[in-house]
C-alpha cells in the first residue's frame, strides 16, 4: 500500500483511527493483538487467537484461498468483490480483439510484413451474435455475463445450482434448466471459466468437456489455474480441436522462488492460438482505492 | 467474389437474372453495356454513358473516393452501409485491449519475461467512465458511439452540423451544442476519427488539435488516413504529448506499387506507444454476405 493509498485510508478512518503499515509476518503478528482492523493478502486461522480485538478481517482478493472464510464470532471477514466489472473488461478486450485480428497480427509468419492486408482479410470477424458459456456465476462470472450481454453475446450462466440466460436490459437471469447445457456447448463460441478453486474445480475443463465443445470454440480462464487440465488443453489446441485459449491463470504461475506444480504445461503459452496474461485479469491502477471504497460502502470501516 | 458468394448471390435474384462475374476492367466494360446492374469496387463518371441499361451501381465500400457518388437519373448508387458494426467492435476492441495491458505485453522490454506480473501492475486500468470524442458521425460514427456507451465510455459525437452527447438506452444523440467541445476535448481520454476524405479533412488532426488534447489522450484513426497530420502526430507519440495511437489507415499505405505520399511518416507505426493494423477494421469473413444482404433490405437487387 502506497503513501498515496494509506493517506486516502487515514482520511476515510478520520483522525482518530491510527494506521499502521507492516512489511511483514513479524510486524504484523506484533501489531495484530491491538488491531481492531487488519487488510490482508493472508491470514492463518491460527493468528484470529492472537487478536482478541479483531472486529473485521479484509483482503481485497477474491479468491478464497489465503484468508479463512469465516472467522470466530464478532468478527466480519471480508472479501473483495469489485473485481468483476474489472475483468469484465479483460475478458471483453480478449474476445473482441481477438476476433478483429490483432493478435493474428502478431503472429510469426507475417510480423515482418508492414502491411499484411491480404493475409488478414478473411481472418477477421465480430462478437456480437456468438455464443458464451461462463461456468462459475458469482460476481465474476455474473459481471462478466453482464457486459457481454450488452455487446451483443448471447450468454448462459452454469453455476452449481442451475443453468441460466443472460439478456441484457432484463432484471435478472432467466433459468434456462441444467438439462440444456449439453446441447449449448456444442454451439458454443466461447467457454470461460471464472470458477474458485476451493469447490472441487481441479481439471473442470478436461478432455472430457473439450468433446463436448465444437471446434470453432475459444476456452478462456480467468478463475484459477487449477480448473483446466493443460496436458488435455495443450493437446487439443496443438490439434486444431478447439480453435484458441486466453489463459489469465496457470497451473503453476511462474516465478523463481516456486517449484513447478504438477500438471502444469509450459509449453502451453507458446503455441500461436494461445493468448496468456500473468494472472492480471483483475489489475487496475485503482484497484486499491476500489478495494477501500468497497469496505466504507459496506460499512468494514 | 468467390463461388459460394456467387451462388448466394443467384439465389437471391432468382434463376431470371444472369450473374457475370468479370476479372480485368477490359471485360468489366465489355459487358457493361448489358448491365441492369453493377457490383463495383471503381468506377468511373465516364462510363456511365455506356452503361444504357443500367439502374444500379453499388459498391461494398463505405468511402465515397472509388465511385461517384451520384448516377444520372434513373440510376441509383449504393454505397456500403454494414461497416459501422463491425468497425464498432475493432474500435472497442482496441480500446479495451489497450486499458487492459495487452498491448504492453509485446513491447520489447518484457517480451521475454514469461511472467511479467510485477511490471504490469500498474500498467492496466478500465474503460468504463472514460470520455471519448468521435469526429465524423455517419454510419460509421455513430455505430461505434452506440457500442462504446453500451460499455459504460461517455460519447461526444462532432459533425459538421453539432456536437451530439450519446446517451446508451436513450432513443437518439441528446444535442449539447458547439461551445461545449473545446472543454470536452481538454477531458478527452479518446479522440475516434471515422471522417471521409472527400470534405477537406486533410490534416484535421494537426498540431493545433493536439495541443487541445490532455497528455493522457490516446488518438485512434478509422476513418481515412488523410485526416491526420503524420508527422505532428509522431512528434506528440515521441515525446509523450499523447498517450497512444491506434491507426487503421495511413497517409500512404504500404504496396509495392504505390510511390510514397506526401505527409507519411512510416516510422509512426514502430512507435512502442502506436498500434496500427493494415486497414483492415471492416474485415469481416462475412463481408460479401453483409453486402448483398444489405442490398437485398435496400431492394437494389
Amino acid at each position: 500500500m502506497n503513501a498515496e493509498v494509506l493517506c486516502y485510508l487515514q482520511r476515510v478512518i478520520g483522525e482518530k483511527g491510527r494506521v499502521v503499515r507492516v512489511r511483514s509476518e513479524r510486524a504484523f503478528l506484533k501489531t495484530l493483538p491491538q488491531a481492531t482492523h487488519a487488510l490482508v493478502w493472508n491470514f492463518k486461522e491460527e493468528w484470529f487467537a492472537k487478536a482478541p480485538r479483531l472486529r473485521v478481517l479484509a483482503t481485497p482478493a477474491a479468491g478464497r484461498e489465503f484468508v479463512p472464510t469465516k472467522g470466530p464470532k464478532g468478527v466480519k471477514v471480508h472479501f473483495g468483490s469489485f473485481h468483476g466489472e474489472i475483468m469484465s473488461e479483460t475478458v471483453a478486450a480478449f474476445m473482441l480483439a481477438w476476433r478483429r485480428g490483432f493478435f493474428r497480427l502478431q503472429e510469426k509468419a507475417i510480423a515482418s510484413d508492414p502491411w499484411p492486408r491480404a493475409w488478414l482479410s478473411d481472418k477477421c470477424s465480430t462478437v456480437v451474435g456468438t455464443e458464451a458459456v461462463v461456468f462459475g456465476f458469482g460476481n465474476v462470472g455474473r459481471a462478466i455475463g453482464d457486459l457481454l450481454a450488452r455487446v451483443g453475446v448471447l450468454v448462459t450462466g452454469v453455476t452449481r445450482h442451475g443453468v441460466y440466460q443472460i439478456l441484457a436490459g432484463k432484471r435478472g437471469p432467466r433459468l434456462v434448466g441444467l438439462s440444456t447445457l449439453d446441447e449449448t456447448l456444442r454451439r458454443a463460441d466461447w467457454v470461460i471459466l471464472a470458477l474458485p478453486s476451493t469447490t472441487g474445480t481441479d481439471n473442470f475443463l478436461d478432455a472430457k468437456l473439450i468433446r463436448k465443445l465444437p471446434r470453432k470454440c475459444v476456452v478462456i480462464n480467468v478463475g484459477r489455474g487449477n480448473a483446466v487440465d493443460e496436458k488435455a488443453l495443450y493437446r487439443a489446441l496443438k490439434t486444431k480441436r478447439l480453435a484458441g485459449a486466453y489463459l489469465d491463470v496457470r497451473k503453476h504461475e511462474p516465478s523463481a522462488t516456486v517449484l513447478e506444480s504438477p500438471g502444469y504445461v509450459p509449453e502451453l503459452a507458446d503455441l500461436p492460438n494461445c493468448v496468456s496474461t500473468p494472472h492480471s485479469a483483475a489489475f487496475d491502477a485503482k484497484y486499491l482505492y476500489l478495494f477501500l471504497m468497497e469496505l466504507v460502502r459496506d460499512r468494514c470501516l
